[in-house]
């Protein structure tokens, strides 16, 4: 268990400290939380109604909330940052105990850092190179001539096919598949004819990759994510999509082939973002969005109508699939009265 | 082989028996089915059709259908519940076999139950807790601080990461991943930084859990699913979420984080719930739905098109994009006819 | 590394070659690539504008574009198809190692021919069927009773779980599940009552499964793909689903139970559909389209709205709201002004 004082935390993270400095914290917890050895912290408005009851022993939070905070506040101009690092400094990520379990299969042309832990059942092929403190955890696969950057964390049972590249820093979690084969069929008289998938995946650094993700090998050429690339559970990227730096897409969205995502873009989940399309960069698209035409400007993009009570949605898809008929009929009718659409 | 005659099935599931009592059945099959030692049954009207031709030993049925069935008929008040428990009996699930596959890989420090049945290339971590009667499958990873509660099977290549807490009777599909890292990072000027993701995921008892579903684990505090809960097959449930008992999830449906999702809700495929949101009780959601706010009145809420022939479809799709300006010019000529919207 | 003549390709796959016939490729690439011992094709009109600065050996293209290509040509009726033959020649998958890897662990009952190539860490069932030249990856988890048929091709991490039976030529990807248990409760006053779930998954000849993808076992009876069906990745296919011959899925598209789909239909990415329909034979769904009632005529459906610049569309989602009551008042007034649509 790590223990830092408030007064070392808010020396090693420039924060101001409201309160006693030798207060010590061991761990984070909600507002709610009544622990008197728990760090907090208040970024999210719709959550400041637990400030004023909370137990804590002390809050992350900037100087606007700081007077209502009824325990020792680390005031930070970035709250939700400054919790981060520090949550990181009380919660380390497991420490890795180097070497090779036992039970793995490792090519002999495989090179691994003798710093790097290979998990119970894991299989790595061959002209792998493993660099420094990188974690691979149980039952992973990791194909032939692979490449994973120092300090990466593979999580258990992932999956990288022949010829991946990982950078440094990422963490992929548990049920990912990188390089699978693309989806590239000819249609031919006697049935699909399968195109060769040929090219890879390669992944920036210091990236993020979620549980079940798929992300295919390119067809020709390979499929890029960018560096800080941030990629949710359940998300698909095809064939030689490429997403630039520090883009972030929520779960369960789905990539085409050979689009091309910008840099700093934000993309909720269960958007679907059709083939052969570029998007340009500081785009934000939010949840359920289908976007079918390349973007070029940056700025937010929506396409997703939201729940109703269903009685009264159904009414109106109804009359939506009469709309082209109505909005005639309007056209018609203002023109008799002399009102008129801009375009009409 | 499982051989129960028509007498012992009435008797013991409360059925009206038309028809003779020795009659022997040893499995299901469907109304089309020509055999004659099945059993099958009629719950939706839409299949009311396949009745009056059908040839298997006996029909789980209600009163106003037995008439018309040429067969023995088991006559009950919900036949859909009363042929899934006889189906029940007659399919049990395969008998375990108790003990640990030599090729398992477990912890010292793990307490497994001798009823236990723990399968080829298992991989158990440290102060795992496995009660009696579990069965997990082959392949499966379960990671440190894991405790699977009695009667639960998991069947092969689900990931259990660290602190994963299940309850008894529990059915895991495969592919599952329970516990991977929630999807959190505060935005800085150097990029995305981590929030460490401490929390747990918990599952009550009588849960059934799809293939490739994913359910991350806790930011701060645990993700909880609720006893009874149903998750079909690539469901995504992010950080925090907590989902009431009873409710059952179709396939592809996402949850964000942070969301309350009540008891007894009924969400179809490929909904999207929004984060940090409440949703009552007692609600339904059609499918393809996106909630993108609480929900605080029991009822059926929806939200999705339905499939069109795409020139219709793109016709008023296209109006669609104009119709702000449409209804203005409907509400201006509106006036000068003396007509009105309620609103207008 | 394989080498071939444009004279050698010329003749093989039929194609008027303008140019040298003693020009070697090796391998594939781009147009936009530079090397000179690479062939590359021209199928899609919109990379046209990268034929005139090619400089790669040969390009593969139809006889119109043929006078725009700067460098030697195999002139072909359906260049991806032609494209897609020789890139298979240039760029075949990697010789399995027939043999058992010592890693694996395989039922004694299990029948796997001599030239299967069974990877490391995969464990085998009783009673698996195991034909010619099978390849399966390591970690994969076969269950009892499967069958596979000759030169299919499972790669790692794959779970296919008892019963399942797949015909020749397949190629499975990782991390897709076969068999899972299909979703099936029966609503009762003590909570859900699983009905069992007695079938199996049937995949015909040359069926290609993307990473992650899920088939349900049928509840009675069977799910059954077809021949020639491609899957593309982290698809749901629910129990007694049935695919017709050649149709072909992109990603994330979820289809529900007892559904039956066509021949030669295409579905896109992302599509729903819903429980108990019929999908008749060529059939197109666009992105994203929820289909909830039975198509009975061929042709394409569409149902999803695209993205626009966000503060538009939420202006129009508003309006959507609104539409019954608007459509109310557009023909109350057009009855005043004499404007009436073919069904008011």
């Amino acid at each position: 268990m790590v223990r830092a004082t408030l007064g070392e935390l808010a020396v090693q993270f420039g924060c101001t400290l409201r309160g006693s400095p030798d207060v010590i914290v061991t761990h984070v917890a909600t507002l709610e939380s009544a622990d008197s050895s728990a760090l907090s912290f208040l970024a999210n408005p719709k959550y400041k109604a637990h400030l004023a009851s909370t137990r804590v022993a002390a809050v992350v939070l900037d100087s606007a909330s700081a007077d209502e905070c009824p325990v020792a506040a680390l005031i930070a101009k970035q709250p939700y940052v400054t919790y981060a690092r520090i949550a990181a400094v009380l919660h380390p990520p497991p420490l890795p105990a180097a070497g090779i379990h036992t039970s793995a299969v490792v090519s002999p042309s495989a090179v691994i850092d003798n710093t790097a832990d290979i998990g119970a059942g894991v299989i790595i092929g061959e002209q792998v190179h493993i660099a420094e403190n990188v974690v691979i955890g149980p039952g992973c696969v990791i194909g032939d001539h692979v490449t994973i950057g120092r300090d990466t964390r593979v999580l258990p049972n992932v999956t990288m096919l022949s010829g991946t590249v990982i950078g440094t820093r990422c963490l992929i979690n548990s049920g990912a598949v990188l390089g699978s084969e693309g989806f590239g069929f000819a249609p031919s008289a006697e049935g699909w004819v399968k195109v060769p998938q040929t090219g890879r995946v390669i992944v920036g650094d210091d990236v993020e990759i979620g549980a079940n993700t798929t992300i295919d090998r390119g067809a020709i050429g390979d499929t890029v994510i960018g560096n800080d690339v941030k990629l949710d559970n359940q998300i698909q990227i095809a064939h030689n999509v490429h997403i630039g730096d520090h883009t972030a897409i929520a779960a369960c969205t789905g990539i085409s082939g050979s689009t091309t995502i910008g840099k700093h873009c934000m993309i909720a989940g269960q958007v679907g973002i059709a083939g052969h399309l570029s998007i340009c960069d500081n785009v934000v698209v939010t949840g359920k969005t289908m976007v079918s035409t390349s973007i070029r400007k940056p700025g937010i993009y929506s396409g997703s109508l939201h729940a109703e009570e269903a009685r009264a949605f159904r009414r109106n898809a109804a009359r939506f699939a009469q709309l082209d008929e109505l909005a005639k009929l309007v056209k018609r009718t203002g023109k008799k009265t002399g009102d008129t659409t801009e375009e009409s």
